[in-house]
């Protein structure tokens, strides 16, 4: 059974990965005391305790690691579920036939040399993938050094883990194996405890999709953390991001690398407004996913939704401080980021005055001054205050711990103690966070554990920018917009072969039409008469143009015609459009007709992303789009509510609203003119490259488009 | 002699600083066992191995911290430089007097309840002034914690310090005394060594820049910090910026705090430009000054800046790491600042190929791979090779530092001193940099210094942003325009009896036009006659504008008439005009007869701000600034160069050099209007509040405003 069989059915997928990271027994094939890595594994298993036996397996027996090696797979004893696989590159598929053969279904396959090497390795990639489906093997790599199961006690990990690993409740799935150690102790000098880490490889049998469910699964793991180099399978992964929501799981993760958009779209004018990092940028936050900058960011931003995730948090944050100056660095962050600063109320600044020195300046947030050296209760005291504002939904304390021991360790514990009692007793979420990002040494951690204290986020930089983007989390979670998936619209049937052609103008427009987009009519006519009667159909003034896709700038040639307001002008107008087509070869010369409009003109484009697919990209027409750069972006399908956020998002924004005394555009029909354009360009699927609308006229009583651009896969 | 006095005296100033800061001997006056202070300051002069005498005074003499303490400031004997006051505010003034009488010209009053308790501490703070002044003492504070001189070993500090106090060349003047400790404690955790400290209280008397003027001319600082919550006195602020230049100095700089802006310019336009948060960033900018965001890239940044500052470092870096995850890393946050990550030469490359495993992708950054594990030398022999390739500046390898003892420690020790030689042998400049921003722990930091490593900067994500920063600050250093002040310009007179008033349209326009500005020529006329005269001699086709200041929207109501082409519509249209102003009550009716021009619509404001004094705006006219906030800032007086720089820095900026098919306007006739303005601004000083051109017509022929408003204080 394949990991994409087994996905399907939820207890047959945890049960089979439990096999990979909950072993009974582990057996580490290839091996060897020259090795570093079989070292590593070896003194990792052991020095984290895994609870099971650990059996190795090289070619010539004898002693490994002082310990009696088997020469083969087949010798196993029973009770082993998952093998270390460190073997040479050409000897990988025969030690998959063994271990299959010895009904050892799971493993982690160290080895290097398949996919990241080039033509002749991703073959022989190939041939393990075929390998493990026939066999139905479950393997994390090739060419991944394992994982972390700190929750478990199993870690077969090739790479050396200093002591102590902290058990805690963020899953790690990182699509690097030398990061692996550097997060770790990070997280270690956060004191943030990990459930399951795993570093990828090349994701041959097992995708980072797999594991991202199996933490959301995982009753240990109470956020996933990913870094990610590339989404691989981004509709499972879009899959997995909306069950981490329904689970109250938040994924945050650092996404690295940019590349340069598809070639696809180049042509249309969309191609500018959609880069790869954009458009990543604009999924992930569409899924919910908290992407952040750094790998500190990383750990800092999970730890605190670790505590955050199922709490009440707002906005409306109320700050215990021991310095003015930190108090004014934190309120410049807190701003960046959207958090209230809120006025405490009366009750709190009165009782807050009845025990601070009187040169105090009670507001939020507060500075207890100095005078702590005096009364070293007055920060506690304050933040149990404050803690109880009516106003405030989470409290936040600014506290630095010490560092090393010293004569007032009995003193420092005791405050320690009275914080940690502080913070169980709230019933809101009340947060310790220190001035500068610096180590929870182990002197102060071991401190922390018997004082039983609780966690501190790493500095008020970092803190505050996690803290904004975790009360973000929570109101996106807690939003509609969070709930409702975009309906997948009906396939539309693609046009008879349309294959490689460029649609503009007639055709273009005609389509759309068709197809429910707002299109200004057009008819297209070839004589006077002609002209002047869908002039008369469409209604005085109206506009000339020459029907010609190949001539991209018929203004200067005198190929469009403007302001015509009657027959006389008309056929004035028509004569012009049909000599300038004559003089640049068109013929038969075919014209435009269409009533003149006018409106805030818009540009709206969707475009085929090699990840994500369909990508909308709005924006304001001319100089806004093509100087500003002001576009707004969703991935496709997106909800009429996403489509509308993101003509909000714009700068321009206020245009649509009526800025400079002008009326406000007719706000639902654009949104459901573009929701529909949508619907057409997904629902032909890759037989679509991009479609774009340029201008889109919007008005106060509707939108229309003037013009339009397809290009057909 | 005061501060100010002794200022201009460099000598003199100094030597009456180092007895403050490097004094021979120290009396603590107020010392007492009940006091948290008294207690730290001479543990702090203790600890850190004070050379001189210290001497305690005590009303009530008798045993102090367990030494016999002098009753009075008179029985003090000789050799007392410095005094560190810890009296109760009452007593500081009869204090100060003892300290003078006694010939004790210095001290650092850590005593609190002056200007920060209100009116009644502010009059008591100006008799402290007042004293000083005339007694010739210097003192740091009142309401300050002291200073840290670690290259002296002076550490009279109110604050607990916890060893070591590293001695380096970063000095640090902080406008917030808690902070300090934070401070000292990341620089410590980050290796890196301070020469003084100074947290500045009130500044009664010793101001912020007396400070940096005297670590300027401290050969122990390499770097100057400051944390700034306000600039107190910005032209000695921006004297000793350009010293600091002069000297080769950076000044790093935290700026906290953002206030409203001032109501003087709320009127003008410009008004919602200006905010005292932008103008601040522009001024810092325009000084050299290079403004972070947190305490950690204050440090990080100073500690990178005391290597690079004297070195030839540039924007092209090579890297080495052992992950492609953190070349990933590295690569996003370099592109974000600027960092070029040049192609290597193909020597370097073939180098690298000759001893790196055959499946390392040889590029720059450079992952070595994991095969670091089996031979240790792959990355220092990559760093060597990087270092020397033709391409680049600077070569950087991140490398993680163990955190503790191991059995490995011999290997380690071996591979930094090989690390350590690559870095002292190149002739260019080499950087060592964590993945994350950890503590370098006391255990790496004695073998770092065992091993003579060099320092190591602390994470990619704020390493590298302090990069960047320090190559611009490079760049900046070296150009032009940090080599050339601008030049005050000559005092212009103030027109008689023009307090409070606002100037419009034609008093405005005529007044600016006789000080060199460009403006488009008016005629202000009282007739049709005289109109038609007007337009005759300034050339139709002209418009006809309702004189009248207080009528805001003078095109509502018919005020305004465009396109005038010949002389019957002229008098036409000056009945119009005159009909609109008789119906909106003024009398008697004039209107301004201007020629109708045309062009690229520019706002050109200047405003005055509380700190900086005027503060030049640009943008474009219309929706550019008031929908997209798209202005540029910078502080007068401005050079040239300066100005133009505003102009490239727009968003729209590409509508200046022609984009979309326009020609190009005359930049030069812009810039040298707009600097023209800038003259008169500043000559006019504190009598006018605010400038403003709107429009400002540029087209490639040159420049002229429309209208302007005065507003004068």
């Amino acid at each position: 059974m394949t990991v994409e069989e087994i996905t399907e059915v939820p207890a047959e997928f945890t049960a089979r990965l439990n096999e990979l990271f909950r072993p009974r027994g582990i057996a580490m094939i290839g091996a060897t005391d020259k090795s570093r890595w079989s070292v590593n594994v070896l003194q990792n298993l052991e020095r984290y305790e895994f609870a099971g036996p650990i059996h190795l397996v090289n070619p010539r027996g004898g002693q490994v690691h002082g310990r009696q090696a088997y020469s083969s797979i087949a010798e196993l004893p029973d009770g082993v579920d998952m093998a270390f696989v460190m073997v040479p590159t050409r000897a990988v598929l025969d030690t998959m036939t063994a271990l299959a053969d010895r009904g050892i279904r799971t493993a982690v396959v160290l080895t290097a040399g398949f996919g990241e090497l080039g033509e002749e390795g991703a073959a022989l990639e190939r041939q393990l993938a075929d390998l493990c489906r026939e066999r139905g093997l479950v393997i994390v790599g090739p060419n991944g050094n394992g994982f972390i199961h700190a929750a478990a006690g199993v870690v077969p990990f090739g790479m050396p883990i200093s002591p102590p690993l902290l058990r805690g409740s963020v899953g790690f799935v990182l699509q690097s194996g030398a990061l692996a150690s550097y997060v770790l102790h990070f997280a270690q000098a956060r004191r943030v405890g990990i459930s399951l880490l795993v570093a990828m490889g090349n994701e041959t049998v097992l995708g980072l999709t797999d594991v991202v469910r199996y933490l959301i699964a995982d009753p240990d793991t109470k956020v996933i953390c990913l870094f990610l180099e590339s989404i691989r399978e981004p509709e499972e992964f879009r899959q997995a991001c909306a069950e981490a929501r329904a689970a109250g799981k938040p994924i945050v993760a650092v996404k690295v690398g940019r590349s340069s958009v598809g070639a696809s779209v180049a042509r249309a004018h969309t191609g500018s407004l959609v880069g790869d990092e954009r458009v990543t940028d604009a999924a992930l936050k569409q899924l919910g996913v908290i992407r952040v900058p750094s790998l500190e960011d990383l750990v800092i931003t999970a730890d605190l939704l670790t505590r955050l995730r199922d709490s009440t948090a707002g906005r409306r944050v109320g700050v215990v401080t021991g310095s003015g100056g930190a108090c004014e660095l934190l309120a410049d962050v807190a701003e960046d980021v959207g958090i209230d600063l809120v006025e405490f109320t009366p009750e709190t600044v009165a009782e807050l005055q009845s025990f601070l020195p009187e040169f105090a300046t009670v507001h939020n947030p507060i500075d207890v001054t100095g005078y702590v050296l005096v009364d070293p209760t007055l920060m506690a005291h304050s933040l149990e205050v404050v803690s109880r504002d009516a106003n405030v939904d989470l409290a936040l304390m600014i506290t630095d711990a010490v560092r090393e021991s010293s004569p007032a360790d009995d003193l420092i514990e005791e405050s320690m103690r009275r914080n940690a009692a502080i913070v169980r007793a709230s019933d809101k979420p009340v947060e310790l966070m220190s001035t500068t990002l610096l180590d929870i040494t182990p002197f102060t951690r071991e401190m922390a554990e018997r004082a039983d204290y609780p966690p501190t986020v790493g500095g008020i930089e970092h803190g505050i920018r996690a803290l904004g983007r975790a009360i973000d989390w929570l109101e996106w979670v807690r939003s509609d917009e969070a709930a409702t998936a975009p309906a997948a619209p009906p396939a539309v049937p693609v046009p008879d072969g349309v294959a490689g052609q460029t649609w503009t103008e007639h055709a273009a427009s005609a389509y759309l039409a068709e197809h429910g987009v707002p299109m200004v009519p057009s008819r297209l006519v070839g004589g006077a008469d002609e002209a002047l009667a869908a002039a008369q159909e469409l209604g005085f003034p109206v506009v000339l143009k020459l029907a010609a896709d190949d001539i991209a700038h018929k203004s200067d040639i005198g190929g469009v015609r403007l302001n015509i307001t009657d027959e006389a002008t008309l056929r004035e107008a028509y004569a012009g459009v049909e000599q300038a087509g004559r003089t640049a070869g068109v013929d038969p010369v075919t014209v435009l007709v269409q009533p003149q409009r006018s409106g805030l003109e818009l540009i709206v484009g969707i475009a085929t992303d090699p990840t994500w697919g369909k990508v909308l990209a709005v924006g304001l027409g001319g100089i806004w789009v093509e100087i500003m750069k002001d576009s707004a972006l969703r991935v496709l399908p997106a909800t009429r509510e996403q489509i509308r956020a993101a003509f909000e998002e714009l700068r321009a924004a206020p245009l649509l609203h009526g800025a400079r005394g002008a009326a406000a555009v007719d706000l639902d029909a654009l949104v459901e003119a573009v929701y529909r354009l949508g619907e057409l360009a997904v629902g032909l699927g890759p037989a679509v490259d991009s479609i774009e609308l340029n201008p889109l006229l919007a008005t106060p009583e509707g939108v229309e488009a003037v013009d339009a651009l397809i290009t057909w896969a």
